[in-house]
């Protein structure tokens, strides 16, 4: 492997992608979901440690030994809410960032992909209100349906686009 | 940010990516076991409500109020068997779309990549039925070994075209 | 959709994203770190077996029927951290893929994205290995933000490039 052979017309080919304005959109939609689900992790820690529910035993170790610290490893309501939406975030999310990669690279008109991936991230940012709020009922169903509905759409757009069995 | 400059020369280069023949396959074979996960949230939702088996007080209000609506909040062994195997379709699923992903842009020969892409998405597809139904064992866990050596080895492929630490 | 039109140009050029050494060293590590998050999966069933603590009946038929079987249907608590490192891995390394993804299509120095890179993977190797031993806290807990702050700042550069709501 030569590191220094700079084939600098290929990379500039390469790196040219994000100069395609689908595509800028698709990262800039796709980066903020993307931070968004990985913000569920700091919800998830700042409930863990201001209602004392762990999980792992060396995760109470500072609170004390034996009994005193074993009290702290319990579930908690707060706590699994948040985890439950950010499962939920994995299992929608993530087909999005999929999908939404290969729809991207199928050359849709701009305000179409801008459409889709707009309705998604304002859908999903929603969603995350009403379950950690929590918004009564249908609103949380309904906003999971919207970015299901996008991410299927996109999908039926790449199948169509694309299928090559 | 001039959004009026299309320099459509790039953008025809980078939308042309969906016109190779192996990266087709595999946005077909991606979007295809994609839709398929994403499908198992359909399957929770039939099951949570046909089982009435809920995880959120809300998600329950329409049951009535207090302790009529609260028997609602449980565990059901099939709500939970269809999330177990949403959650082995994340940790295996989203590994070969990212790997899946890498092995496309390696240039491997096409037959080959269509090779990995439909054993993966066979086995996936009948791992969702052989943990659905139940099929008794090993069904499963071979369906799962499958889908797991396919993404195996196209790492392998990966790593050896593209290693560069 | 005629196979054997092979525009070789297109082909040829849609396919050397992998001579872009930036794209190269991302596909290295991203492959290193999806394929640790698969190793977990075996971990989980070194220990299901080794603890006999199974999740479905069907897993445990061939330990006899009944009552005899259905003592292995418990959780294990090797079993559960185990499975707490597998989704935590979800939770940071499928963000660590996409948003790299697209952040190695940015077009970065090479040197700071190898930086990115190797203390990312680095990071998420120790913090299996701190979560699995168990070290004590705040090993695990370090790691963790580590892999984070990695993660968030390669976001900051995609969404400084990109930038297209």
């Amino acid at each position: 492997m030569d590191r220094s052979s700079v084939r600098s017309g290929e990379m500039a080919k390469s790196t040219q992608l994000i100069d395609n304005e689908v595509f800028r959109a698709y990262a800039t939609y796709a980066a903020i979901v993307l931070v968004k689900m990985m913000l569920m992790s700091l919800v998830t820690a700042y409930f863990r440690i201001t209602r004392k529910a762990f999980a792992n035993p060396e995760d109470t170790a500072s609170f004390g030994k034996g009994d005193s610290a074993k009290k702290f490893l319990r579930t908690d309501a707060d706590v699994e809410r948040v985890r439950r939406g950010h499962l939920n975030d994995l299992e929608n999310i993530v087909p999005f960032f999929g999908i939404g990669l290969l729809y991207a690279l199928c050359g849709p008109d701009l305000s179409t992909a801008l459409l889709h991936f707009r309705i998604f991230a304002g859908a999903r940012i929603f969603h995350t209100f009403a379950y950690l709020i929590p918004l009564p009922q249908p609103s949380r169903g309904l906003s999971w349906a919207v970015g299901y509905a996008v991410t299927i759409s996109m999908a039926y757009k790449v199948l169509s686009k694309a299928l090559y069995l």
